[in-house]
């Protein structure tokens, strides 16, 4: 199919629209980015990319890594993630400590950020070198040693996390962080400041859609048992509480970030990665969101 | 395929582990049922039917009906009903009140108990006659004239529907039902007493699986966009707080019933109907649900 | 003490600062009250009464009738209340059904609404015929057989009454309700219209000043250790979720209504009505509170 | 009166009952403490003081400081600390985060955890030297040079305070937390671990119930109004979600720490402070509880 004309014609009709999302300004990295640029990377099973606008510029990926590390741990993971974490969509924004009050120090998913905190965890446990295999896990996805943490979005999504300090807390307080409280955050801190382009998100993600193989290279990093489950975790999780919302106008699994990302997946046939700095109210991007919504009506590309 | 076969298999299987679900006793149509029955039936959209055990046993279908007027109010519909229900997952059990009076008389989704009284106020404000004409779209929808409501089933729920009172009454102080509230309920708990079997469920629900349309009328109900979302909320929606297991174990859209039913549909190729009485804690067909797991996991026949 | 004259200055000093408060306006009854009314009356236990302002224009004494039902079926119950209702401060606004979710249909205290609605529950299985009895107890409190339920105001309640509904509805779905819920509403409803003046009101809890004794009439109502506890009640339990500011500023123990009225209990010495029908953000009455404040701080005369 | 007669009494007849509390095990300077231990002391404010039994003995006031802590913010600070903290019960446990965050950061009350680690905070910024200033504040006080922190205590705080360094994370990401976390959890961990006996507890709360002047060496502590207002906090929050069961049973002004002690304030007569380390399930001494019930029952001696 002729995608990029289609990307294209998508793009004209949003920019006819008001952009009616504001950038991340909790820090400084986030706050300063041009809020006009926009890429679009599709990339199918059997190889075809097809891009639009800034696909090769990087941004910072925030929470989509969270599927990643996530990834890391289930593939490898011989204790089970489930007694630690649960795998139920959340229905309150995504750094709620209500619910996980209630819960009694276990996440609603590995999506929101005290279940990826927790991620940490289980991967500071696991893990001789974490930070250093996180990357390398994730350039061996897309084939791209360029791939890095930003060291300054680390550090400053430091200084601006005291809400996720609570909570780990919180969760230590119920027995449920077995590392020490800077190692496990140092680690989340870095993973969010992973910086990726449109094209190296639809490459890394591509294993997602195809039965949990890595196309190019043939390695399997999950099953097929659980790259399906880990594709319906990000249908139900991947959107905090606007999960419904993208299910039901994007009808695809997918992830966000407050960078202004999306990946998303259709099992067997493609990903595609989509950015627009902007963000709804909810904290995914605006633009983006709409972007996709007309992609999968126009191609009737959902799996619904 | 050998479904068939399939379906004879996983329930040998599942015979073999102690079913540890229990039958719902809150009202004694239900409270009486035999435990042990076991029906199945898969229908494709090509018009194959595969069934087992007691696919042609009538049981109260329940909650599944949300669908079924969800489905006749967002096909006509003018008004907008988005601005009377939200599509989110609700991440509580099916019949609290919390989340309903911090989201101001708005429930979370069409397929909780809120909101599908919601939708039973809408009916009654669109239609003529809602109870009748229920009736004949869900006759039409299975080609099949005895589906009738339980009228014994419809009085034992109004008698035990204290907390769906409540609900409604919550959500008429916030201004958002307009019509009586006897005369709400009185079709609420009459949609909630529908009975069908596997059979006739499996091929109800097939418009869902073909775009919208009945196979074999060939008469459109939704259009494919509103077919895709109905798919979509089924996903994040149908199964409570269980939503996300369902969805991580089963990977297809589906809705249960505490009558131990549970429909699921595979866009584009068929519907799956299962029934077993004993219920989960979270009110979801225990052996049904590990069934449906079993089946799309050997199959392969999940959309993720 | 020149009660009078202290509350002419207080009077005269508030008349300077803006009266911030909104006068209710979910019925019509009290919507149409003339704002800019002000009364007080004190009463000593020794007999004395002190009256300023419009203290003999009789206004809806609204919730401040939830003691009076209160003391009628604690003085004379058999059975514990305690099992029924709590006793602690809500901490939430006074129609939340949160807490009453929460609380499996326990209200936090007899005070809220819902512990009051739980109370005439009570007063319908104990009584005769408990309208006419309430009225008859609150009549020979005061001494005036002229006080009288206002069935305009009843009849206005029931229809804006949807929140007070779905609370007694939830009461009944845990098994709190014992009696058909329209006769315990009608009870209800009538309580809160019941209509009174700055000077009944301060007759009418005289004793609950008097250690559990009318002082002209010499009938014991409550005994002491049960009238301390109803005093006790009022000063944790009486302001909805500004007890703890009435509490700090005003120091007695007391009891409020959305009509604008306060009665204030002093322990062994008096009791103070005041009116004044616009009302604070909580539901409280602005000046009155405020007055009360400047009474209790320039005579010294709180419990603390 | 015969008080130590008095004493003696209820302390024999509780002897005879089951004393149903569990001494607090979360940190071991606590679960290793003598469980039968129990001391009572009452001092007027004439000077007369009575004591029963181990009223001489040390314990953990925990909790108990939170007044002093607040009192001395309280008394010299020119900014307004009910900016920065509520004065409402709270309803909820007394570590609950739940209401934390719906209250965007500010505690319900300052004697609370949250609220009395904002009082810490509030130090921090106003003291010179906040940990040797408490102290010596104490001492002035109780006219005891020998009262200390116990830093094994302090430390035991330390390790066990994940829920508490929980709650200042989340207090901080609302921009309510002014110095350092470590710095003022610091201070917080050390006034918990203030040791005092009954005796101490009781002459050091004595300005208290004196109009807030130390009645030997003439100090005013408190302005008479503020004095009454924290008498009045004591009574509404001193108890966690038990500050209605106390007010309603004792009827007088308290706090209490889960060492075990308790100290009531009768203003303008006397202070009263018991030790008994076994706690009830809300975490207050289940025979205190027990025994200042009986003791205002008795002498007739509460505020209401």
């Amino acid at each position: 199919m002729h995608y990029e004309k289609i990307f294209e014609e998508i793009f004209r009709d949003l920019q006819k629209k008001e952009d009616k999302g504001e950038v991340a300004t909790y820090i400084p990295e986030l706050a300063s980015v041009d809020p006009n640029q926009f890429g679009v990377y599709l990339k199918t099973v059997e190889g075809n990319g097809y891009s639009f606008g800034d696909a090769e510029k990087r941004f910072s990926i925030q929470s989509i890594a969270k599927v990643l590390s996530f990834v890391l741990a289930y593939g490898r993971l011989k204790s089970d993630v489930w007694k630690r974490t649960n795998l139920e969509p959340a229905g309150t924004p995504f750094n709620s400590l209500l619910q996980l009050e209630v819960d009694r120090g276990i996440p609603r998913n590995p999506f929101i950020n005290a279940g990826a905190i927790l991620i940490c965890d289980i991967l500071v446990s696991e893990l001789e070198n974490p930070k250093d295999e996180i990357l390398a896990f994730v350039r061996a996805l897309s084939g791209n040693d360029s791939i890095d943490y930003n060291p300054r979005v680390a550090q400053s999504e430091k200084e601006m996390g005291n809400r996720n300090y609570a909570m780990i807390y919180l969760m230590k307080s119920f027995g449920n962080i077995e590392n020490k409280i800077d190692t496990v955050m140092d680690l989340y801190f870095h993973l969010c400041s992973l910086e990726m382009n449109c094209k190296e998100l639809g490459s890394t993600f591509l294993f997602l859609a195809n039965n949990g193989v890595v196309p190019w290279s043939g390695e399997r990093i999950l099953s097929p048992s659980r790259t399906k489950r880990t594709n319906a975790l990000m249908q139900t999780c991947g959107f905090y509480d606007e999960a419904g919302e993208f299910t039901f106008k994007v009808g695809l699994p997918g992830k966000s970030g407050v960078g202004g990302g999306i990946v998303a997946v259709h099992p067997g046939r493609y990903t595609i990665a989509v950015w627009s700095p902007k963000l709804n109210s909810k904290g995914n991007s605006y633009r983006g969101m709409l972007f996709l919504e007309q992609f999968t009506t126009v191609t009737n590309l959902s799996i619904f």
